[in-house]
Parts: C-alpha cells; structure tokens; sequence
C-alpha cells in the first residue's frame, strides 16, 4: 500500500517545535533518546522580524513552569529565564488614571512576564545544542501505525512527502493540532471545542523616548534586582512608562486591558473585548474615542497613531478552549495546547504545558521506562488537572475583569492574605487559590482547586458565625433596653 | 498563490453523496440550480457487492423522512421508498424466548426498514436522472474562499488536485466531516464530538431456507400489504423467521440486540454493548455462550456458525454524538450528519437529516432566494431542534434497553396510549413522545420536547391526586373506624 519513500528513525518523533514541543525534545533527548522535533514553520533563522509570526499575549512563566525546566536540566532553565522581567502583583487601573497594587504573593512571590516569541527561540537554540534533528518546514499530513511503530507522514516545501517511522510519537502542534486530528480518526476521543465571545487585540506601549531622570532608571534596576531573578537586567534597553513590576489591568466589566512589560522599556498590551464591542466601531476614530473614555492613561501612553494602525492592521484573535480525552494512543500521546487549549486568564497555559512535559517524564521513570503504558498513565492521572485548569482559566476573567475592583473581592483577599501568611503561627494552614496554583509547582491544580473549596466552606461557616453573634448582640442590646424601659 | 488548476462551476457545490447529501442535490437540482455533487468513495455501479461500504444498522424511515423526501417530489419519493418493510411496533423478546408486542403508534403507524446502501443508491439513481454532475473518487482537501465564491479543492484518483468554485457550498459530508474540519480553519465553530461507551456488532438472521407451508408466506405478504406501504412487495424473495412487522428488541439493561426485516426475509441484526462486555470473550466459545445464555432465540436463528464468524471478522463500530455551531459561514454550510451526528437509538439520524434539506429550502424560499442569508437564517432556527433530537437519542438507549421490560414505563406507555387516543373525545389533547418524535412532521423536535415536558408535569400532578386521593380516603376511614369504637 504505502509507497512513499521511508525515512526510519526509532526514538521519539516529535510534532511542534512551539514552547510545549522543544521543552519535550530536550527532556528526551537528556534522558538519552534519539529525538526528531518537527514544525511545519520555516526556521525562524531564516526569517526577518517581520516575517515571524509574534503571537502574544506575552506570557507570564509562574512557579510549575520554572519547576518543569529546571527538573529538565537546571542551567538550561536559568539561561532560558535569563530575561524574563517578573511581577509582583497586579496594577489596577482605573478610570480616573489612579492606580492600586495588589500583591500576588504572601511573601513577594512573582510571576514572570516574557516574550513568547523570544522564549522560542531560546528553547530551539537549546534544542540544536541538545544534538536534537530538527526538521522545519515539515507540514504533518499522516498518523499511522500507533500500535506498532508510529508512521507520521510530512509533506514539505517542495510538495514533497517524507514518511518517518519512530518507536513513539508526540504531538504537541497546539490547539488546532492535526496531530491530534490524525489520532482521532484511528481511535475515540472524546473532543471539544469551544469558543469563547471574546477577541484580543495586541496594543503596544513604547519605551519613554529617553531616560527623563537618571533616579527612575536606577529605581526600576533595582526592582528587578530585588525580586532575585537571575541573570543580567543591566542592559535595559530602554525606559518603562509604568512600573514594570507589576502586570497592569485596566478592569471595565465587560472589556478590559492588560499590559506586561518587555525587556526593552516596552509594554505589550492586550485589549480583549466581546466581538460586537470591537465590531461596533465604524471608524478608528470611534475606536479612539472609546479609548479615550475608558483607558484615558494607557492611551496617552500608546498614542493615537498607534491606535489607529491597530485598530486596521492588528488581527483580532479569538479565543478557544480544548478539552479531550484520553490523550494517548498506544505508542501516540498529545501533550500541551493540543490537549487542553484554555484561555490566557490564568496564565497557566504555558505553566501547564511545561509540567505536562515534567509529570510525563517522571511517569516514564515510574513505569521504568515502558513508555507506551507511561503514555496510558499520564493521561489517567493527568486528566483531573488538567479539566481543573481549564476551569480556572475560564472562570478567571471574570476575576480580572471584574471582581478585582469589588469591596467583597478585596476583603477576601485580605483575609485570604493575612490567614495565608499569619495562619500558620495559630495553627491554621491558609493557602490563598492565587499561590496554589502560581507559586506551589507541588500542588496539582485539581488539588488547588478542592483546597480552596473547603477554604471556601470554611469562610461561609466564619460568615455565619459572625453573622450569628452580632444578631444574638442585637437581641441582647434590645432585650436590655426593653427591661430598661 | 494559487496555482491549481481551477475548474469554475457556478452553482452550487455539494460534498459527500451519502443519503442527505443526493437529497440536497436533487433538491437544488429541481429548483433550477446547477449542482456538482462530490463523494470520496468509488461509484458504487464500479464495484461488486464484497468491495461496497454495508454500513448498517438497518434504517427506519420514518414521517420526517417521508415528508422531506415527498418535498422535493413526490414520485421520486414514491419509486425510492417502494421497498420499505413497515413496523409497526418493538417485538419485545425476554430470555425464555417469550416475545410481546409493543405498537409505536395511536393509530397503527409505522416506520420502516429498509437498507442505507440501497436506499443510498435508489438516490444516487435519482441523482444521476435530475442532470447533476457526479463527481466520484474527490477527496476534499480544502474549503477556502467562503465570503466570496467558496474554492473547493479535491485531490482525485491519480493523486491530481483539481479546484472548484461555485456561488454555495454545502457539506454533508458525515460525522467525520471533512468539509466541517476545513470551514473551521476560517471560523469560530464550537465543536464537541463525545463517543459513548457502547460498540456495535452487526449480525444477521437468515430467511427460512424454504417456505414451511403456503399459509405462512401469504401471512406475511398480507401484513405488509395491509400496512399500505406503496410498491411492489410480491416478489418476497424469501421468507421470514420472524414477524417482520415489528422491530425486534432483546432488551437486557447493560447490553441489547436488535433486529430489523429486509426485502429477502432476513434480519439484519444489531449487537450493542460496552466495549468491556464484548472485549471480555477470549475466544469465540464464550461469545457464542453469552448469546445462548441472553438471546436463545436470537442465536438459534442466526446459528453458531455466523456468530463465531461474526465475533471474528466483522467490524465493531463505536458509536459518536458530533454538535457544533453555527453551521454555516458566509456561502458555506454543512448538514445531517456533519452537523449533528448522533447515536441511533430514536431512529432519527436520516430523518433528521433529509429534514434539514426540506427546512432549508423553505428557508431558501422565505428568503426569497437569498441563500447566504438562508444559510444563517437556518443554522439560528434549527438550533434548538437539532439538540433536541441528539439529547432524545442519547436518553433512547435506556427506554430500548432497559425500561421496555419496566412495569411503571408500561402503565405510562398505556396511559399515553388511552389519553392519545381517545383524550380528544374529552378535550385531552394529549401526544406520546414516541408519536411526536416519529409520526408527526408537523412538530418540530424542540417542540415535542416541551410538550412531554409539560405532559409530565401534568402526570406527576395526577399522581400526586391520586395519592392525595388515597391518602384523604384513608384518614376518613381510620376517623370512621375510631369513631365507631
């Protein structure tokens, strides 16, 4: 039947050379196998910027994603991190131009904002070091044979097609995977797709023109210093319009704006919005406007101009959640965004990906080796986790949207604070949702997620206590002033 | 960019030639619109019957299917359905072989049996005389172009690409839809497809091998005379082993077999089970124990020798629920299966189907022949119905498998029956769920839903009477009782 030229490798072939996908071929290829890293885009050395496809919201690497590059190889992760710029809260921002911190850890804990783009290309330069074969311009046609040697297909620049063979395979092509469409047509997966009413538009905000003060730039130094990130933030390129050291939230219920800093003194902004919102703008100026009104601080920032080139040039993303299950064939396992796509509101979709690559290394040590039951494992143990961040991430905008500027939502935050980090001198063990999942890489989300539950009962319980004893107060005061009387 | 060849048809352009997709040509095709149908597979006039797709689960054609088909012309419909076998109700078969009747309709309504190949190729015959191109061995590979005129592109038999252009694109593509996958690439689509944990092994009840006596073989033609189905039905090719005026049910909770007539007196009969059942026989020994020990009957009638045959060669198909939405984008849209595949067991799927072709034409013309908006206007109104009917199916497993041989669903089954029946004498407008679903065209599914619904209701409060009732009648004898003390 197959007449197509046959390429055989053994060893693990991997498709998509994103985030997910490199982190996997340099976990393998440690460990000793012989990796394939395929990616159906171009080498990215080959491209100018402005052929490269700069995907963002920029991301933010929290404490399971720092965890899972270390557990790969521990110098790799601190030169891969080396730029990463972190932050210690939210800045909320409101109408008016004033601003509010709310801190994200109980001890100065951060998250850590970084180039997607940038973080790629550190990954792959690591993966050509690590002795990997990587083949770009490889555009997946084919999966086959998952249950004896996995045949995957290609079809590349020349219209040609390459059939390669491997002991296993992987997929981690994101969340329009095609290896996870090929998986599918030889097994059953239960799959969704769901697609949210929301799209993102990617905004910019310049460095300041020039250093105004030498006082500012030796501040915002500092502040990168202190937070104990490793690596050399002394070449700021440029200066920051706000303080870099925290991700800026421009909470307005229905839409909202977010900013994260880059290294060069830059911000990479995010305007996310319900499609009629962004659809009801008949020209840029409606466009600005609207900026105007309800952003007026970031829209000094960012200029008109650029407002206006990316309300008719940016593309509007939109966003999307994948669930399926099992994530394993045989010889086959899907991992990362082509797994369980969520939406960025969490920022946990890289953070998750990143430990998919640590759980499933560690199951393979498990299983001593057996990697084809490590696969049925994985997906086993695995799924509650990952249903669990899902969950979180879609859940979470109404938190930033909305919630983070509600009287309620801020004294929860505060006890949750005070509880998490005062709690444990009386004996209570108070662990804030927010540090379980960003800064606890050893508590599984679904754990996370059951703690705070019980968190939550508790708190009720607490409400109802208080409730209780000002209303027995009550009939107490009353009681006396009626025998007053 | 493109440099395929392009074939320009206007028209429109209708992909997969299974059941729903010739009805959708010859629908177009009598409205005067130039049609190009295309179908991956072979044409089946080139192949013998070993090399054809049999896919089964016998069909029931029911009033959906009837009226959509009669829609797009009345003879045609007439000369397609000549050699359905009506049913008249569920042969219900306990584990002594004993067997009791249960009719589907108020009034003697039936559904019918009959074969999806055949029935595919009574269309494609169809087809093939309205004058609409026939393109057989066309393997989409991509949909492109929706918001002007859509580009469909197929790779063909010799490996060659060829690309068309038509006003409209239609996919009907089956559950597997390729066209569905291809017009996701441009939209925001949610999608799930959920498989349910249930195979499917098709078995086979031979005709008797000759007639036992003369009485018999006029029995059997008088009952399919009298049910009034047009068509010749002298030429009974064979006889039957079992009433053919009845879908047969071997209900045994966790598992199921059914049974439906075909034109040469044979049955084609259907094995449903969780995978774990039908995995756990080790040899064929034990397959063919378990059929004797649930289904005596049954297995005297097909003999062991088929069903160790059975066990061993023939496929066991799983079984999928496909929703997505919307359906359409732009000058595309998909239909039956593509859009809404669901389990089998309200025989719905083909009626369904072929009644999105009736509903969209009269879309089409409320429309006044505006088929972009048509397109919307169907995806925003079918919604609810399509729902409607995956959610009856899915839920249509428990009353076939389990409750049929439940006393409370039998006293309800016969109170829908008198009240349906003869309510209207007393003002009762009353309508089982059954009749509804499948006699009744005029009810859209969504409907028939909301009137069980609310029939329940007003049962649950005759219930709650009848107790009160009790109840009442027995305080006041207890009162009597101790008075009299």
């Amino acid at each position: 039947m197959d007449q197509e030229p046959l390429d055989t490798h053994t060893g693990i072939g991997i498709v998509g050379a994103g985030l997910v996908g490199c982190l996997a071929a340099l976990a393998f290829a440690k460990k000793g196998y012989v990796v394939s890293l395929f990616d159906m885009r171009a080498d990215p050395r080959t491209l100018d910027r402005s052929q490269k496809n700069l995907r963002s919201i920029n991301l933010a690497v929290s404490d399971r994603g720092i965890r899972a590059l270390k557990s790969v190889d521990e110098e790799m992760a601190s030169r891969v991190l080396e730029h990463i710029i972190p932050m210690k809260g939210r800045m909320i921002h409101d109408r008016d131009g004033g601003c509010e911190s709310q801190v994200y850890g109980l001890f100065g804990e951060c998250i850590n904002s970084i180039d997607r783009a940038y973080l790629n290309e550190c990954l792959l330069q690591e993966v050509r070091q690590a002795d990997v074969r990587v083949f770009f311009d490889h555009k997946l046609k084919s999966v086959r044979n998952l249950d004896s040697l996995p045949m995957l297909t290609f079809s590349t620049l020349g219209g040609e097609e390459k059939t390669f063979e491997f002991d296993y395979a992987i997929g981690a092509d994101g969340a329009f995977s095609q290896f996870r469409y090929q998986m599918q047509r030889s097994m059953r997966m239960s799959f969704s797709q769901q697609f949210i009413d929301m799209q993102y538009l990617e905004l910019y905000i310049p460095p300041k023109p020039q250093a105004t003060c030498e006082a500012d730039k030796v501040e915002i130094r500092d502040h990168i210093h202190s937070s104990g990130t490793p690596g050399d933030h002394d070449e700021l390129s440029g200066q920051f319009q706000m303080d870099p050291g925290h991700l800026h939230i421009w909470p307005r219920h229905d839409y909202m704006l977010i900013a994260l800093p880059n290294k060069d003194g830059s911000f990479t902004s995010t305007f996310f919005s319900p499609w009629k919102v962004i659809e009801s703008f008949k020209t840029d100026d409606e466009f600005v406007a609207f900026f105007w009104a309800n952003f007026p601080d970031a829209t000094k920032l960012m200029g008109e101009e650029h407002l206006r080139s990316a309300y008719h040039e940016n593309p509007r993303g939109s966003l999307m959640q994948v669930d399926c299950f099992p994530y394993n064939n045989h010889r086959a396992i899907i991992i990362g965004d082509a797994a369980h796509a969520m939406v960025p509101f969490y920022g946990q979709g890289m953070n998750c990906g990143f430990e998919d690559v640590r759980v499933l290394m560690e199951t393979i040590q498990q299983c001593s080796g057996d990697i084809q039951d490590a696969f049925a494992k994985f997906s086993e143990s695995r799924r509650d986790d990952l249903v669990a961040i899902c969950q979180l991430a879609m859940d979470n905008y109404t938190e930033m949207s909305s919630k983070v500027v509600s009287p309620l939502y801020l004294m929860r935050k505060k006890f949750d604070y005070f509880l998490g980090k005062y709690g444990h001198y009386v004996g209570v063990s108070w662990l804030p949702l927010y540090t379980m999942v960003s800064f606890r890489h050893d508590i599984p989300y679904s754990q996370a997620i059951s703690t705070e539950r019980r968190q939550q009962r508790i708190l009720r319980g607490v409400q109802t206590a208080c409730f209780a004893g000002f209303f027995g107060y009550g009939v107490l005061r009353a009681l006396e002033y009626w025998n007053r009387r």
